[in-house]
């Protein structure tokens, strides 16, 4: 049986949102298994803002997609054959499946390919069990180390990871406010038990937060870098913790840099530590974090929710929603 | 016997470098001692960049100096006179002793002075022993956790506190390189055995830097803040700490903040951390810093030199000496 496989491969490098022109659709038949390959049916994709970074052409914690190669991204596949030991026929998988609908690979360095149990719906696994539930629950439990009665903000908090940072701040008894842009996401928000929220696209955020954080600010888990920072750190307790996880307001664009706090002083006068972090270095040991939020999940103590788009043929304009602020909840993919 | 204290008081608030004309300097007569006070005779100011801060009406980590109030300041006074048993007549101590020729106190809370035994001149102490040393000591060894073989960056690093981190780094066995205005601080420098020196007076240090710090940088002890950190920031390994010791490239006037660093996303990339730091938290631990600080020095493994500037009346323009460059080493006043 031949297999066609549908995939985009980068053109040109985007500047700013991409554009469907910047990458290529390509349809090819996919050779014969190898010895030690593995073959996927793509089933879902993840989309992720650190995708768009690595689409510059700027060294990073990956290197960069090169022009004419598939455009790397994470998700869920299935396997359909195997000349690897480690992957059976049947087996669910997570790893980098890349904007196509198959995936043929040796599964080696980061190709390899976590086999996941079928626990809850997939687009749920990769949302709060995937990479994103991952990376709220190690900066904000392990870094973060947030105490009973500390106040806690999370920018892009009704982001995929902002949301599922934010209730576990509430599970840990912190006082929670969190930062969205528009209505339906902060009203979703409070639904997640979110004790105060902003709706950055309706007030001015630099004027409302100093009003709402009246007991400073002790924790600051940062989704969106950018000016929102600098009124954070006017605003720190002694000790705080500003974790960094990513910066959607800089779009991601290397050539969009925003200019940066004026005040890191705030860091000396109050002992205080700015950190970044990456998922990546918590894969290794997520199984405690998936164990921990599935528990949650089924105490109903996180709520989540998944932005499922479809068609292999909509991945560029479905990476662009993460930018726009389109996206409610974890965007997804569905091939 | 009367005493006579001439004393500098706070007329108006700064703005850049101070003038006389900020202050006033007045002669009172001491009245008598009440029960829990001493009374100092005021050897030696210590002149610290922090000064210039206290002197700004914004909150920080100690009040600011009210107008009308005696100016903040630490040193070395002997105790002429004692109704608090903590302390016997003839004792050397350091604390917060102001710009003053004697000093009345309770010698409570803020003004608690600690009784130093007379190992080396007094001038020495106040440097490598005083909390110059000690804020080099345990920024730079409890939160930079030096490693044989890794690159550490220091600037400001002819100061007193860059001068004793850059040679405790040396001691760690560490490469580095530090950062000075002016070729009679650069050669002390290479004298203290600093790897690499480059001075900012006379070259480019953002075209100098990255040619230098060819493995990248893995502790950045920054006396300095301002533009250099955005040029530090592209050259940083994994795991790399800034440590935020001050930022004398900003006058110390919080009227004038430079914009901060546009990449802080290198964070996030490098999995970093920037923490800022103040020796007040560690003074209580400060014995040991001190105990291993005083044994390098016997052993010649830290050099350490001091300006002394002489006369109660030269205070306001001992302490622009910080920030002009002028000082050469650790900035003392013998009154």
């Amino acid at each position: 049986m031949e297999i066609k496989n549908k995939k985009w491969i980068l053109k040109e490098r985007p500047q700013g949102l991409v554009k469907d022109s910047d990458f290529e659709l390509v349809t090819e038949s996919l050779p014969k298994l190898e010895e030690g390959e593995i073959l996927l049916e793509n089933l879902y994709l993840s989309f992720d803002p650190t995708q768009r970074m690595w689409l510059n052409d700027l060294p990073g914690y990956l290197p960069p997609v090169q022009i004419g190669e598939l455009v790397r991204s994470g998700g869920m596949g299935r396997v359909l054959e195997s000349k690897n030991p480690d992957y059976q026929i049947g087996d669910l998988t997570f790893g980098f499946v890349g904007w196509q609908t198959y995936c043929l690979t040796k599964a080696e360095g980061n190709d390899r390919f976590r086999v996941v149990p079928e626990l809850l719906p997939i687009p749920t696994m990769l949302n709060v069990l995937g990479t994103t539930g991952i990376t709220a629950y190690y900066g904000l439990v392990e870094l973060g180390k947030p105490q009973p009665g500390e106040t806690v903000l999370v920018s892009g908090a009704a982001g995929a990871t902002g949301s599922v940072a934010a209730q576990i701040a509430k599970i840990k008894d912190c006082h929670v406010i969190g930062i969205a842009g528009g209505k339906e996401k902060c009203n979703w928000l409070k639904k997640c038990g979110v004790d105060e929220v902003i709706d950055y696209k309706n007030t001015n955020v630099h004027e409302e937060l100093p009003k709402i954080a009246k007991n400073g600010i002790d924790i600051y888990f940062d989704n969106v870098g950018g000016e929102l920072l600098e009124t954070v750190l006017y605003l720190i307790n002694l000790n705080a913790r500003v974790l960094l996880c990513g910066g959607i307001s800089s779009g991601y664009d290397s050539r969009n840099l925003p200019s940066g706090p004026s005040n890191l002083f705030a860091l000396i006068i109050q002992r205080a530590t700015m950190q970044g972090f990456l998922v990546l270095d918590y894969l290794p040991k997520s199984q405690k974090a998936m164990e921990e939020i599935a528990t949650w999940i089924m105490e109903n103590k996180i709520l989540h929710r998944e932005d499922i788009q479809e068609g292999i043929e909509n991945c560029p304009q479905t990476l662009n929603r993460l930018f726009t602020g389109e996206n409610k909840g974890k965007q997804i993919l569905k091939i």
